[in-house]
């Protein structure tokens, strides 16, 4: 048995007195940049995260299903913390090898610390916002639209040509569908496209569907979730991606479940058959699909499962 | 009509070549850092890759299943390029606020560009080598330990104590049991392991099964894939996850398939009953799981399927 001296006790206490308890490093606290690049032909796509909001799901969160029921649902899927959802928000940049679009803005900066880091992840993915050469708008929700200017109400994108989708252009900028709305959803999207968006009238362009807008981006007729809601085909060579802007909502939700209707849309019958067509195309052609309220980086396939349809996640490349 | 003057198609001209077709960005060629963080109670975990390799399926990978059916199968969850498979490396690192502990560690530099990246991934996470203070190898095979050394031979986490699982440990250290080898697969096992770990001998200090190794850091008996393959439960506050390892490889194929053999398992029937028994439980208590060989960022939850498990990936949480 070893005999403990003073002097080796004094010895270990210099020793614990030199090595702190603490490890080598701090807790971070700090997530990695988002941002996920991948190729479509010769097209250099980067996926990019705005942030992610979490909150207790509202009670009418889903319109034509209980909350009871979403819940449960949600949590067979295990996606969701109890009585918690989290909606992420992911923009997508194309680099076509001669121009630089970004379709969708995220929230800006004038929300709350979770949203608003689309310039930040844009950075630390090599892009400041002067060399976007082109902003194409899915459709006119703040999460899309309030990026498009900075804190000072300068354009966030000064370079860039900001293409509209015309139908949706149409109905939220006019002042008379703002006066006609009764439900406080709606009141605050038309307040918000007027408050955020009148500066642009003289600025933007619009665009229709089913038209090449840009070599290799197509806009395709996807209303419902808004009037002129829209999704986009990418293509270069032999490949194809679709961005399906929100067609739906966080996928645990309204992927399993096509026939739920999220609070958000304005067309919900509406919003649910062009669900059925879009995904029903998407499983048959096995195409690549982004999602802007996937989970980051948001894109996967889709496959068919019972009454709905279930994300695949593609498999993180380490390499481009 | 427009005439078109000399004068106006040389000042065309003229603008062309000030203005080249490039966009304002360069193809970038390079993907985001690969780490991810997460929290574990108060212990902050951090999901690192060391890359991933693609290449054309063996025929006896998985060996008792013909390649046809496998790659048939794989294609119907549209994980797997047509006849290549892609097999990615995560170890990860858990800082206890009083540790550093890294599991596994990678290729290392010496096989080429696809792996060997968990070193930068590291740096990108503000991370050095040296701050790690110990290295934690769930199993003997060269994609868990060839990374404890740089390429000139040297211990690439100097101060790092270096913990073995025993019975892999005796196992694949013995010249007897190398010399009674006969299939390619474990002949090289055994030769990487005497030629990458015999430096070691006086070095290492071996663990066994269910022990706390460090604090929160839970050693759990999973064999089959090697005779001393093991796992680790991650506990801190009422929070726990499970480090599956390689209970199962690439999940596309057997997690969907847990009786589907992989062709590096060394007691398959063995590996096939751990598989079950680890993933029943994983499913009932609805637990998180990280896998070495699990798409990047390599965190989910497991639903049961038919015969077999689905993987759920978490959501991207984009603050920690």
């Amino acid at each position: 048995m070893t005999q403990i001296s003073r002097r080796a006790v004094m010895a270990g206490a210099a020793a614990l007195a030199a090595t702190p308890a603490l490890a080598s490093a701090p807790i971070s606290g700090s997530q990695a940049p988002g941002f996920y690049r991948y190729k479509v032909g010769d097209f250099e796509l980067t996926q990019l995260s705005d942030g992610a909001a979490t909150f207790p799901m509202p009670d009418s969160f889903v319109t034509n299903v209980s909350k009871d029921k979403a819940i449960k649902a949600a949590f067979d899927s295990y996606l969701a913390p109890e009585g918690k959802i989290t909606v992420p928000f992911n923009p997508v940049l194309i680099n076509t090898g001669s121009k630089l679009i970004l379709i969708d803005t995220g929230y800006g900066p004038n929300i709350g610390p979770v949203v608003g880091h689309l310039t930040a992840n844009l950075a630390a993915a090599g892009i400041m916002p002067e060399q976007i050469d082109m902003v194409v708008i899915s459709h006119l929700h703040p999460d899309h639209t309030n990026g498009l200017h900075n804190k000072d109400g300068s354009l966030t994108y000064p370079k860039a040509e900001i293409l509209m989708p015309e139908h949706d252009w149409a109905f939220w900028m006019s002042d008379d569908n703002a006066a006609k709305a009764t439900d406080p959803v709606n009141k605050n999207y038309f307040a918000n496209a007027k408050k955020t968006l009148s500066d642009l009238k003289d600025h933007v362009t619009v665009y229709g569907w089913d038209k090449e807008i840009v070599t290799g981006v197509t806009s395709i007729a996807t209303p419902g979730h808004t009037p002129g809601h829209t999704s986009f085909a990418v293509a270069s060579g032999k490949d194809k991606i679709f961005v399906q802007s929100d067609i739906t909502n966080i996928p645990a939700f309204f992927l399993r479940n096509p026939d739920w209707h999220v609070m958000y849309d304005h067309d919900p019958e509406l919003a649910q058959r062009t669900r059925h067509k879009f995904y029903d195309m998407a499983a048959a052609e096995k195409a690549v699909v982004v999602g802007y309220h996937f989970p980051f980086p948001s894109v996967g396939h889709v496959e068919k499962a019972g009454k709905g349809y279930r994300l695949v996640p593609v498999n993180w490349n380490a390499s481009v």
